[in-house]
């Protein structure tokens, strides 16, 4: 059944996630601040920042007005910023006319609150304002659902008839969703995994080899899933799609930034220099310092984000803290 | 302690190996059939067919006799192709003057029997003849060993001196060995994951992206770690370097031979021509037999097992097989 849909955030996941929506029938309204942007996709169909040659359906309709936007809406997908959803999920709340099913694709942990993107929305959402929330994930770079290479992804929710829900918003012949009922495992994955990506990224501007870059992969993923256990995730969950398929894309895709963002740091970038030039929004590195935050007061032991850490942030050398990590002496396989 | 060692089976990863061994102060021989290769090996240093650009160490000696190889060793190593690991075996075992550690590297399934290597090297070599049989596998294309790039690899038994044994052999500044009682895991994890290389690479030929990629990557890791457990493994191995980190490698690096042999298929070429083109021993054509066999005695579910069967063996057009197992139906990620 056609619902009318809000999307919040026009950037390359937003559009796309947008644009399959859009192209399954939904009335879809993106919603961002940029006029010249929105005209863009208004006028020419297409958002060339973000997404390059690809054409949006015309029904796609670009609004900078929040409250125009999420007017008797069905559903609402927040694909913002870690660092926005906050301030925007407030804003939208005070301008709630029915109750919409909530979903967000955002990726990360909130700076400070340590707090997942879900528990976040809850927060700032009351229940009578809404129906549940439901989150988004799993390897799926927006340049390739935009140009409908078959990708499939998890729809989480504590309840399933909420995840089914939005199974079938988004379903199509390119677009593949399974749901999970494991939020936090599939929150802690999308936001953890970042962190890996830009080590592995690191290792690979630093000249590493495609062996030892499995290493770290391999042994990133175990980290992650030890602090995502500690957090009340389902350790099965590391091994799906939102937590192994989303790290290996991550890591091994020239479309990610974050591994981007890693490989520029290896090649000794400075951390400012980095960001600058990527333009985007680098989420692992502010992860970084919420997982370690984290680990630090779960006492579990993330040997690699500790590594990463210092490098982000105590300056230390990138080349000697690699070193350091791949030389570090274990013996048995579960020291690790 | 310098140790005398025999490596048989002077191909790419064999050679990577004994080089390994050479440098690490042990006095190691290397035996081949063809000539003009140990020729090559005694005189210029170098194996040119497998490593190119690779010098050797002048200590490591190619032998083709196999009595004068193995006399007086303190471990052999076995780097065969699975086919051939009975054979050799048995001619090993009629000229053992000592009992050495019996040391494998191979990644495979017997035909037929469905037997693990070390059970075969276990039934070929009897307790009186040999000290403990360890395995060794990991994330470790022989073309960045040999050139010294950080490789993690891990060396099981279920004897954890003799594994530490392996680990003391082996442990140097770029070759880093993790040890694991998990030999069931660990040897199921390397067989099996050529089976999802050969379908990475397909998927790879076909021309879908990165997001496909890592779904039959994540979804083919679930398949053959089900089949392992059922086979009697430890879940946990699968995720480790010996399962995860090699499917990594082999799924994503253009060394591997596996993935290169399920590209050209899905580019529509025969197997015949495949094979023939490869020049190679490509182990996942026959482990996908042997997997295929197994899962239906020990009823198993492995659909992406079973779809690569089809292509190999019976035929089924490579592009039709390919959209089926990505469009596949299901609804919960815990029915994959």
């Amino acid at each position: 059944m056609k619902q009318k849909i809000a999307v919040l955030g026009p950037g390359s996941w937003g559009t796309a996630l947008a644009k399959v929506l859009a192209e399954n029938g939904h009335d879809v309204r993106l919603w961002g601040h940029e006029p010249s942007q929105l005209e863009e996709i208004n006028t020419k169909h297409t958002n060339s920042r973000y997404l390059k040659e690809v054409i949006l359906p015309e029904s796609l309709k670009g609004e900078a007005d929040l409250e125009t936007c999420i007017q008797d809406v069905d559903a609402i997908l927040f694909v913002v910023p870690t660092k926005a959803i906050r301030t925007v999920a407030r804003q939208v709340v005070s301008k709630l006319t029915n109750r919409p099913m909530i979903i967000h694709a955002s990726k990360g942990l909130e700076q400070g609150t340590h707090k997942r993107i879900s528990e976040v929305l809850l927060e700032e959402i009351s229940e009578n304002k809404r129906k549940d929330v439901v989150v988004l994930s799993g390897p799926s770079h927006a340049e390739e659902v935009a140009v409908k290479d078959i990708t499939t992804i998890t729809a989480a929710c504590t309840n399933l008839e909420a995840a089914e829900y939005v199974q079938k918003l988004f379903m199509n012949s390119y677009f593949r969703i399974y749901t999970n009922d494991d939020v936090i495992g599939v929150e802690t994955g999308a936001a953890l995994k970042n962190i890996i990506a830009l080590g592995s990224g690191a290792i690979h501007g630093l000249g590493y080899g495609d062996n030892a870059k499995a290493a770290i992969m391999t042994r990133g993923l175990a980290e992650i899933s030890r602090l995502g256990v500690a957090m009340g995730a389902n350790p099965m969950t590391f091994i799906g799609l939102s937590g192994l398929g989303d790290l290996i894309v991550t890591c091994t895709s020239v479309h990610s930034r974050n591994w981007r963002a890693g490989d520029l740091l290896g090649r000794g970038h400075k951390l400012d220099e980095v960001l600058e030039n990527m333009g985007m929004i680098v989420e692992g590195v502010s992860t970084t310092k919420a997982a370690v935050e984290l680990a630090r007061e779960l006492k579990v032991e993330m040997p690699i984000t500790e590594t990463i850490y210092g490098v982000l942030y105590e300056n230390e050398d990138v080349k000697k803290a690699a070193k350091n990590i791949m030389l570090r002496n274990s013996k048995s396989e579960k020291e690790f």
